[in-house]
Parts: C-alpha cells; structure tokens; sequence
C-alpha cells in the first residue's frame, strides 16, 4: 500500500466528479459567525464514504474485481462499497455488526451486497470473520479508513469544497471541522488542503483520535467505551496511514456529549431542513457548543444522514 | 402592475444570483425513472418564497421603501418577504393565520417583520385586515402569488433548474412538476421554460387551479374544503395574472391525497435525507403515487421545509 498523497486525492476528486455531482456547500450562521457545512449526506448513498469505497474499487484489477471485495463497517462504508460494487459487476461481502440501524442494513441488502452479522458487544471478531471471507474468496478487503485509496478518495470532498469557496470568492477553506470515526475523512481533507486546519471531532469517550494526536502515538479506547448514538464512530484506534498524516495536520481534536449531539441534529432539522444521522451531526455539534473555532472560511462537514425513523422522530420530538 | 413575461423571469434570475447560490438539483429514482428534484427546502428560510420576495421588495423605489410592505401569508411568503425586508431596510408586516405551524411564526419572527394575527376558519377577513395596514402606512402590498414580480422570482427557479441539467449534458427540463397554492411558482415556471410541461399538485380538495384549467375560467375551492396538513397550499383560488399564464401551459393539474403527501415525507427523510413540509411535499406525492408522468429531463419541485418538530415525528414515526 502507498501513502496517500495530494497528488492522489486530486486524482480522486477527477475520478469522483465524473460520476457524482459535488454535495452542496450551504451557509450557516452559528454564534453570530457565518460559515458553511457541506452536506455530504445528500450524497446518494446519505454519506461520504461514496467517494472512498469508488476510488477504492475502481481502481481494481480485472482479476482482483473477479475475486470480489469484503468490507467491515457499520453500514455507511458498506453502503459506499457496495454501490460502487454494484456499478462495476463486483461481487461484495460486508461484515455489519446486528446492532446496525435496520436502515443501514436494509439499504447495503437493496444495493445488493452480501451481509455477515456479527454480534458487536462480546461476539464473534469481526476482522477474523472478514479474514475467513477474503480467503475463502481471495477478496481484497476494503478497509473503512486505513487505506490510502479510501483515504484520498474521502479527501475529494476537500477539492469540491475548495473549488466551491472559489466560485463564491471566498478565501478558504481555512478549517474542516469533521466527523472522525477512524480518520479517513480527517486525513483526506488534510491532504486535499495544506493550508486548512483540521479538527477531528469525535463523541465522548470514542475520542482515541483526538487522544492519540495528544500523545502522539495511536492509542485505543479505553474499556468499556460509553454507548453512543453515534454507530459510524464507533472506532476502537486509528491505524498509522491515517495517524502519519494527522499527526502532522491536525489541531487537537475534539469530543462531543450525546446531548450535544441531539442538539445539532435538531438544529439541522429546523435551521438547515436537514436530517443527520447522530455521527454525521457531531462536526456540528462542536460548532454549536462553541467548542471549535468558527471563521468565514470554515466548512462543517455533515457526514451522513442515514437514521431510523423511529430514532430520529425521538430526536426531533425531544428537548435535551 | 405589468404581465409577467421570459425577460422579467430572466433578470430575477439574475438579481436572485447575485445574492443566493443555486439550490441543488438531485438525482431521484422514482419507479425506475431517473429524473430530478429541485431541493427550494434548502434556501435560507427553506422555502422558494424568498425568489420572489427577493424580487418584489429589491424592486421599490426609494419612496415604496420607506413606507414599508405588507404580505398576507401562513409562513412561507412571510418569510420571503421578511428575509428581503430585513436585508433592505424595510419594515414588513406580515398577517398570519393562528394556526399556522409555530415554526413559521417563530422565523418570520426572527427576521424582524411584525406579525398581525387573525383567525383562519371563520375570523376577521385577512384582505380587509391587510388593506386596512396597507392604508395606515402607505405601504405596498405583496400578494403571495397573484404578483407579476413575484412570479417572475419564483420562476427563476426555472431558469436555475435548466442551467444545472445543460451542466450535466441532460435535455430538459422536459416537466416541471411543482407544489401549487395559488400558481405563482407554476407560472414564474412556465414563463422560464417555455418547452416545459408544468403539472401543478395540489391537496385534495383545495384543487382549485386544476378545476380552473379544466373549466377554463378561475374557479374557487367549494364551501367547507377539507382539513389539510398542507398549510402552505390552502388558497381558495387563483389570480387573473396567474390563470392567464397557466391556461396556455399547464397539464391538467393533479391533486394528491393527505396520506400520499406523508408517503413522500417519508420518502424524502430516507432516501434524500431532506426535512420536507406537507404542502412542500405535494409535487413528490404525485410522483411517487404514479399520477404524474416522469422522464430524464423531469424536475420535481421540493417547495418547502418548514415544519413543527412534533407533526414531523409523527409522520416519520408513523406508517399510514
């Protein structure tokens, strides 16, 4: 595997535009301060990770698209693997875990994939199911965020964003505030734009990210994380492709409550008419409860809006 | 006041992008068909209407100006107008029902204008209130729809939606299917596109416009219509300088029914991830209940997104 690059993100990007149009960039003002989010989750499968799991397939061998693909995620990654497996005739296998939203599962089951259930709390690994079945198969596995294909397609939503400020003649981006599971989207944007800073933002208690950068080194979590809404979060540690470039980008990253949370996807719903998965609002949740820096070249990143119906009417519905 | 004409709908297109980016224009799939939807849910009040308030208001001499304006509206024109208002300096004052959606009351709020309520089943006429505000202050009247500048700024939509569909190298827009209270975006939009089908969608009984075109003379909604959760779309009828556009151009109108407008909220929670109001749902109702025809160069207009947290849950909560 190579290192990703700038160069590779660019590459990318042109892979990328050619297939999807660019996710709009919108303006909000938050705390007084105007800025913008770019709405990844209209994407057509509800998030970014589109844009990794195409430059990741499509740059596949004849005889590797042949052997087909094994992914672990749950359910964003595995959306964006398998509509770009769909797209390109290759068979896809993802391990999801049964606590899955139903409409994650339901929607990588209508894109066509296979999927292996394994239980998240105490159950089979995951990563030696997903070995059983690349060698079953002589897949090549897709991993979420530590790969370099994943990382510098996830890095062209920083070029679109970037070529939008332009067309709208303001300087930036000077700052991606991101949704951070393992760092891939983080560690694309910091390669897509040199000059931006990067603020990785995860929920409490998941924040190995923003601890690692601290110490630098890649540290997990610790035992027995807290529960939280945010299912696409949900990463044990960062993997060193994606700590190589963070560790040299990144500002302290930062953590989110889950009531902070639920705030921004209400403020999504009235303000911006918006749904958000909870991991796909917490970018904004820093933003509202003033804990990230905001300035008019500042881009928000809302990840995903992937949501059962039931959880996001409880959300909404709600007050705390 | 002037009949609205192309050239008018030309140059409010180019007033409107002079302080408004385009709203997106994202792929659907709807029984196999891909075609289009316009998310006008995504403007900054989430809603069309500030086209043509933008329009309307941007228009007045200096004089107009300092004597203020008065709109008549349950949130979505009010809005509009109170956006427009407050970025020029204008005082507004905007007659609402009491029962309109709170969110509405509280934007319009927000944006400075002042409110002046009345009793929407059986109260005080709203045109002999707004007549009497006009006559205190001098000030000028902005008619939600029955406006030859505000039907040109709604129709700019039009000329933004053909801009984006020559972009990606699709013929079109071949139908505009479009939300329809009194006609004011399905007029702006049959001027902006002259080779376009305008199919206009409204809540079952409060299809005035449908049984206009069909009489070939305005006629109003009967005595007592129904209750609909469709607020934006409750108007007892069109204006002349509507009809005479619409009666030349648009498709025998189509009505929809209230659980088929919660169908397409639903619809558009899940799988465009946009928060979509009842009467902003309308045009996607018909799409989705088969009633509307659909080709590649078809654009559905999502007119509005502006809705109570609590009558959102249930619907998405809900099944029926």
């Amino acid at each position: 595997m190579h290192a990703p690059t700038r160069k590779g993100v660019i590459e990318a990007a042109e892979r990328i535009a050619a297939i999807l149009p660019p996710t709009p960039l919108l303006p909000v003002t938050i705390g007084g301060t105007a800025c913008w989010v770019k709405a990844e989750s209209l994407q057509p499968i509800g998030a970014f990770k589109i844009r990794g799991g195409w430059n990741r397939l499509s740059q596949l061998s004849d005889e590797q698209r042949a052997r087909g693909v094994v992914g672990v995620s749950s359910g964003n990654h595995a959306q964006g693997v398998a509509w770009a497996a769909k797209r390109l005739g290759i068979h896809a296998a993802i391990v999801m875990p049964n606590d899955a939203p139903q409409v994650k599962l339901a929607n990588v089951r209508a894109l066509g994939a296979d999927i292996v259930l394994y239980d998240r709390p105490g159950g089979e690994d995951r990563d030696v199911i997903s070995a059983r079945l690349c060698e079953e198969r002589g897949a090549t596995f897709v991993h979420a965020y530590g790969d370099p294909w994943v990382i510098e397609g996830q890095g062209s939503a920083g070029i679109e964003a970037a070529a939008q400020l332009a067309q709208r003649g303001v300087d930036g981006p000077t700052r991606f505030i991101a949704c951070c599971g393992g760092g891939g989207l983080s560690a694309g944007l910091a390669l897509a734009c040199p000059e931006a800073e990067i603020v990785p933002v995860e929920p409490e208690g998941w924040d190995d990210v923003a601890r690692s950068l601290e110490a630098g080194e890649i540290v997990s979590v610790g035992p027995n994380p807290p529960p939280t809404a945010c299912d696409a979060l949900q990463t044990p540690a960062t993997w060193p492709v994606n700590f190589e470039v963070l560790k040299r980008r990144a500002s302290p990253g930062l953590a989110v409550s889950e009531a902070e949370v639920r705030a921004a996807q209400r403020f999504a719903f009235s303000e911006l008419r918006l749904v958000l998965e909870p991991g796909g609002a917490a970018a904004l949740a820093a933003a509202l409860a003033g804990k990230a820096a905001l300035d008019s070249g500042t881009v928000i990143m809302l990840t995903g809006g992937n949501v059962d119906p039931a959880a996001f009417a409880a959300v909404i519905a709600g007050a705390d």
